[in-house]
Formats: C-alpha cells, sequence, structure tokens
C-alpha cells in the first residue's frame, strides 16, 4: 500500500493510492496515519479493503507528512562512505545518531523555508524508515518485522549552525521544514529490498545526487537493532537513514540553498518531493 | 500553582496542590496537564479556582511526569563552569544543545532503569524549563514570557553510550526512564528568579550535587531565546538546564549507578525527586 495524508496543513485525513495512482480517502476507517494505524494488525485489515471501494479524492489537494505526530525523528550521519569522504570526515566505526525534532516535519511539497540570516542551507536525500511496532534492545534479524514501511525524506541542514556552533548537529538539522516527509508511506510488502533502492535529488533541474542504498555503510535492519539499545522506538517514529555523496557542502566550491531554488528528491518506487526554497523574515 | 500528574503509568489524572501540600483532582476541569492546559489563558483560568473547592485525592497515589506528552525534550550540555571543569571540557561559547527522546521521560519517584551491560550510567540534578506558547526567533527580553513553569529534572546519562560510542550525546541520554521529570510544574509566579536556586542530589542519603542556578553559564532567558533560531519550540516542550558539579563521572575514582542505589534530589521550592535504580534485563 502506498498510504498518505492529504489535506490543509494540521488538517490531513488518511488517504491510499489505488491502482491508477489516484487518491481514495481512508477517512471512513482510520482517523489518521499514525502509530495507532500502522501496526501490522491495522496493515493487514486496511490490506483487505479494494482501494477503489473507496471515495475518490478529486482535484490536487495538498500532500502532507505521511505521518501523523510521531514520538521521535532520529537521523543517521555519515551512513554513505562517500558522502563521509565528501564531508572529510572518516566512516564511523558504529552509526552516527542525531536528532531532527518533530516540530521541523512538512509535508513532501511544501515550501523549505531557510532561517533568517542562514548562509549554509544544504539538501540530502534520504531513506526513511517507519516503525511499526515497539523495538527495546531487539535484535538485527528481527528489525525489519518492527518496520511498517519506507518513505522518501529531504534531511535539510544548515551546516553553519550543524557544525560551528558549539557542538552537537541537532541545531542545524531542525529549522521549521526541515523535514519533508512523503509523499507516501509505502509498506514494506511493496519493498523487496530496502538496501537497493535508487535515490537521487535535482537542484533547479540537475541532478547533484544520484545514489543507491546498496553503498550505505549501515543497513536499515542494523540501524533498528542499533538504535532499539539506547532507546525504545515507538510506532510511528521515523528514521532517516543518511545521505549519498552530492550535498552543497561537498561542492567545490561550495553551494548551499538560496531563495527561488527548487529541488526535486525521489527514492525508488518510494514516490518524488518537490521543494521551493524561500526565507524566513 | 504547583500542578502534577497522579496515577498509574499512562492514566494520569491532573491535579493541584493545596495549601496543606494535599493532592486536589482536575480532572474535572482540564483533561491533563500538557502542552494543551498550560497556556498564559489556560493558566489564568486555572489560577481562579480554590484547590480547597476541588476534590481531595486521598492515598498516596504514584506521581507521574508532571507535563504530558511533550513533543520535545532539549537539554544544553556543560552549563555549569564547574561541571565543564570536571568533565575536563571547556566552557563552551554557546550553548551546547542535545536532545533526550520523549520516550526516557518517567515519574520523579518511578524506579530508574539501567540497561543490560550499562557500566557508567551517571546522575545529574538540573533546572527543567517547560514552554507555555510558541516561540520562534524571540529575544532574550521576551523569553521568560513564553515560560510555563519550572520542575525537578535528573537528567540521567549513560557515560559510554553517550562519548565512548561515535558522535553525539543522545544515544547516552534517552534510555527508558532516563527523564524523571517532577513531581510538580511550579508556575512562574511562585519562582521568583530562576537564576537564584538550590538544588542538589543525594546517593544513598550523602549529598554529591550542592549547587544553585546563579552559576549557570547562561541562564534559562538566554537559553530559550538561542534554542528558539533554531527550532520552534511548542507549549509542553521541556528543557532540561545542564548540572552543577558532583556528577560520578566527575568523581575520583569515578561513581556509577548500581542496582540498589538510591537517588534524592531537589530544587528550591520545585520539589523532591526519589529514584531506585533497577537493572534491565
Amino acid at each position: 500500500m502506498k498510504l498518505l495524508r492529504y489535506g490543509a496543513k494540521g488538517k490531513e485525513k488518511p488517504g491510499v493510492l489505488d491502482k491508477e495512482g489516484r487518491i481514495r480517502d481512508l477517512s471512513g476507517i482510520i482517523a489518521d496515519i499514525s502509530g495507532e494505524t500502522i501496526s501490522p494488525k491495522s496493515l493487514t485489515r486496511l490490506a483487505k479493503i479494494k482501494p477503489e471501494s473507496l471515495p475518490l479524492v478529486r482535484g490536487t489537494p495538498r500532500i502532507g507528512p505521511c505521518v501523523a505526530n510521531p514520538q521521535k525523528f532520529i537521523a543517521i550521519g555519515l551512513n554513505y562512505s562517500d558522502h563521509a569522504a565528501e564531508s572529510n570526515l572518516p566512516v564511523p566505526p558504529e552509526p552516527v545518531v542525531f536528532t531532527k525534532h518533530v516540530s521541523c516535519i512538512s509535508g513532501p511539497d511544501d515550501d523549505v523555508t531557510i532561517p533568517p540570516k542562514s548562509k549554509k542551507s544544504d539538501w540530502e536525500v534520504e531513506l526513511g524508515v517507519i516503525i511499526g511496532t515497539r523495538a527495546k534492545n531487539i535484535k538485527k534479524k528481527d528489525a525489519l518485522a518492527h518496520v511498517a514501511g519506507y518513505c522518501t525524506i529531504n534531511d535539510l541542514s544548515e551546516r553553519e549552525f550543524q557544525i560551528e556552533r558549539a557542538g552537537q548537529w541537532t541545531k542545524g538539522k531542525s529549522y521549521d521544514t526541515f523535514g519533508p516527509i512523503g509523499p507516501w508511506l509505502v509498506t514494506t510488502d511493496e519493498v523487496k529490498d530496502p538496501q537497493k533502492l535508487k535515490l537521487w535529488l535535482e537542484l533547479n533541474g540537475k541532478k547533484v545526487q544520484d545514489g543507491s542504498t546498496s553503498t550505505m555503510v549501515f543497513g536499515v535492519a542494523h540501524i533498528v537493532a542499533y538504535l532499539s539499545q539506547f532507546f525504545t522506538l515507538m510506532p510511528g517514529d521515523i528514521i532517516t537513514t543518511g545521505t549519498p555523496p552530492g550535498v552543497g557542502m561537498g561542492m567545490k566550491p561550495q553551494r548551499f540553498l538560496k531563495p527561488g531554488d527548487v529541488m526535486r528528491i525521489g527514492i525508488e518506487g518510494l514516490g518524488v518531493q518537490q521543494q521551493k526554497v524561500v526565507r524566513d523574515k
């Protein structure tokens, strides 16, 4: 299933794509796409419903973040060896974990708002993992069973805030709109192997990132099990798993986001995002 | 007002202390103590109610975390110069910001559960700040108006996870029960100056931390305004503002938590916590 949320900010309704790629309204079945409704039991129930039997959503509504009210938005740093190289940092011996505050989450096509004085806002296409069941101190072999699905994420980053402002990356990772999520939560049955997905990002029509999850240092199962030893993963939690090469910080000369820039971002089978850059006043 | 939440985990009800220090039931007035009910408007309304007019809660119920479902739990590192010295780290030029995942929050007297193989779990008494109104890019002079109240926090830390496990402190700060919050959310009208509060921690009856918020490097108003430039603070968000000297990591020899240890923690006017240490299996 390709689950999604559509409608105005804060008033999104749940939906599902039908075979033709049209949105069908799920709000008669579940209240929202959230931790409560993406358990294996709930997804099994939803999978039995023919999308064509649900009301067709007409027009082209705004698409919201594909999961509502996640408790955590966890990010993995330097998880592609080529990206570590372009950042002039060694490949870490174990996953680097940081936080994007959930207040940064936005819809896949919403404008990205950079901070008033930002000079170093940057893009990062990443595979998103959405947790379906509680996971604490779990083993790698069991980890993927705790995953409800996958999505496209742009892990936006203000590099000055992240790196030059006294320790801990979270400062540069959490500005409002720095976490576009979606368009869809694609359930695991439609993603045969999360380590064989192409992912890419175009800036103003030019491809700047073009990678594959096959070159991740630590794969999804490793990451989910690893994180679960440090804190309990809850249904709806989002993990963004690192970016392949091609970010602005790694370019020579460096290239950062400016108002008017347009990013298009996609992952094989998980859908495409498009964001215009604006600046906060 | 001293607002609190009482009852079994996940089923807490809102309450308020009366003049005798007894719990009065607020559940007929508000659904919970949370971001929705600690706005200035809501607190003004609550302040007009005489606690003695509310139902008395009998017995000694468990006390829960004093705010329900915060979106963020933000922490400031190395914010007392003496603590930076005992950690062998320089006083930072601006606040060091890290994350405690909200899944670590527990009641003030709940057992603290250390990870199965933890060797370096440590304590930190800290002044907690609870946000009452949304704050984005605000000025220091306006910052305290966004605060709903204060509370006692134990910022538990696994030092190996925090420091020796490949970058970013969040790994060592967020194990389940590593965030006891409360007993009370004490509204700002009862805290004349948040920078003149004594705070202390006893381990097995012996005082090991004994400080004052007067020696903070960055005060509450500075921190709130500072954070608001990096991410939007939301009602209910919790900020824990750093610890004075006396943590186990700074002792010679170092002393970390063992099952059976008992911590008692207090801040002047904000109430006392007591936790027993157990180990997760």
